[in-house]
């Protein structure tokens, strides 16, 4: 594969709620400690489709964070010398977080959260939805013949899954619902399935569920539960307002939620703290996963991520792809770039 | 001392919002499990003021469960036989939550959190603010000679800050600040700087941080610090929405909030729980504590506790004293009965 021209497709956000491009740019130049990354599939996410109403404010970028791709391009600084020459041409996927390496944080094993970091697609940094993109080289994961375009493209989402299984912790054999039936909560419900904890996916869409009975894991549609606080844990993956407040009624005291969701405060459903203090629920925020753990879990054949894309399309129908993802049918849309 | 007669005095709150009333009531029988205890001082708390302006719903209720008081009649079930008949005539504190001692949560450790319980002075059960009252002999604790009622009767809140000082995980030596300089986070303060920690506590009021230079622990003024989110973990006392949200700027990613405020949820000041997600912080609901911790840390004098006793009054002057509770300057407010 070939560096694109002097110019390419990007999908970008304008800035403007609600309005996404199709544009030509100019193609990046991966800055020292950087490769230049062609993407072969790309998938797209939830919290894309809040960038694209809003979410992360008003400054136009180029969207997209779960790909894989092939680096066309290195650009290793001095010390990184020839150590990351043998990735050129190679198959990967690469961890969104672009860090400065010596903040505090980064100093103190929080890199993930360095204080001067941007994302990828999300926050100063132009994403993958384009014909090449830039990632730094520390970044990027090859990945195994043995794991094809379709699954490698899920590493991202995956590792923020298994991440949400490492947070949790396990005592006897707890009760966990997931809550929502989308492409998170099916990933979370699929991985914790593995615990020893009796796992059950809480959603609204019955096709949606019906992949969970596939996977022998436990499910019900909300309408048809009673909110009785009596889950050990509860994995809020409803990205709403609504959510978080069933969240809080189903978990029992001195239980657990794990809140994979971001919104924006609702007024009409706030959040209500004294529920947190009167039944001592903990509130755990949980956010990206490592790659070489969902790597290895795609490797081995543990987790089923096929079976959520519900659509393919190209980058040239980007617009149309990211309506079509927002609608309550679908699961995982892909797009070939 | 000997039992009120057939009507007695209690401070109530009417069901109307800010409505308190002195009013004369019947003496309430206790009931096959219960004794009835006449107070002898009681401590007005952040909770009866919230309950008075309507934070419980519109329910009249006798407030009040901080006290120390004498117990004038006991009146076990069959099963308990006489192994209570020798607290009659003994000085206790009690836990507040009478639980049923049979539903899930109670069968499973988790009677605090009973689900038909009712609390002393907060929910279905008459508080101490009044000639006497009625709390299950189970929930007793004898108070040896060597705490006088002025520190007796500050068992009830100083159990609850021990309590969110077990809530939390110490790994190396943290950075915890105390959010709010009133009573709990005086207290709260006091037990955390006992911790391998480094504590410092930001409030609002000099006066009242002065109490912490008396014992050594750090303090600012909220207005005088930057909200860098740099604190390993912060404990809420603030009881106000603004608070909360300061808490969540401070802590650092990966950190905790323990959250000892309840509040109602406030429009101007939401809760923006894509903050939680983001920086992954851990919040902890954190309510009420163990007597036994509290009465042992009062008998080995581990806690300042007289130096938060700013005014004494007395019941009959009850109404009056909850309005002084509820000034920026007083810290605790003891009645006698």
């Amino acid at each position: 594969m070939k560096a694109p021209g002097p110019t390419m497709r990007a999908l970008r956000s304008t800035g403007v709620a609600g309005c996404v491009e199709l544009a030509t740019v100019e193609t990046p130049e991966p800055k020292p400690g950087e490769a230049l990354i062609c993407p072969t599939r790309v998938g797209i996410c939830a919290t894309d489709l809040e960038i694209c109403r809003g979410y992360m404010g008003d400054t136009p970028i180029t969207l997209g964070h779960e790909f894989v791709g092939v680096v066309v391009k290195v650009n290793p600084t001095e010390t990184q010398g020839d150590r990351y020459a043998k990735l050129k041409g190679k198959r990967v996927v690469g961890s969104i977080n672009a860090v400065c390496g010596i903040c505090d944080l980064c100093r103190s094993g929080l890199s993930v959260h360095c204080r001067e970091r941007t994302v990828l697609g999300i926050q100063g940094r132009d994403g993958c939805f384009a014909d090449a993109f830039c990632l730094p080289l520390v970044n990027l994961h090859e990945v195994p013949d043995s794991i094809d375009d379709d699954r490698a493209v899920f590493v991202e989402p995956l590792a923020a899954a298994i991440h949400a299984s490492q947070q949790i912790r396990l005592e006897g054999k707890p009760y966990i619902t997931v809550l929502g039936d989308g492409r998170l909560g099916l990933l979370c419900a699929q991985v914790m399935q593995r615990l020893n904890a009796s796992v059950r996916v809480i959603g609204k869409h019955t096709d949606k569920l019906a992949i969970c009975e596939k996977w022998g894991v436990k499910h019900r549609l909300l309408s048809e539960i009673g909110l009785r606080g009596d889950q050990d844990i509860v994995v809020d993956c409803t990205g709403s307002p609504q959510g978080f407040a069933d969240a809080m009624r189903m978990v029992r005291p001195r239980g657990t939620i794990l809140l994979k969701s971001t919104f924006a405060p609702h007024p009409e459903t706030p959040v209500d703290p004294a529920l947190i203090v009167i039944n001592e629920i903990q509130v755990i925020g949980s956010r990206c996963g490592q790659f070489p753990d969902a790597i290895d879990a795609l490797a081995r054949d543990q987790v089923d991520v096929v079976s959520l894309i519900t659509r393919r399309t190209t980058l040239e129908r980007g617009v149309e792809a990211l309506r079509l993802a927002g609608e309550s049918d679908q699961v995982k849309v892909l797009m070939d770039v």
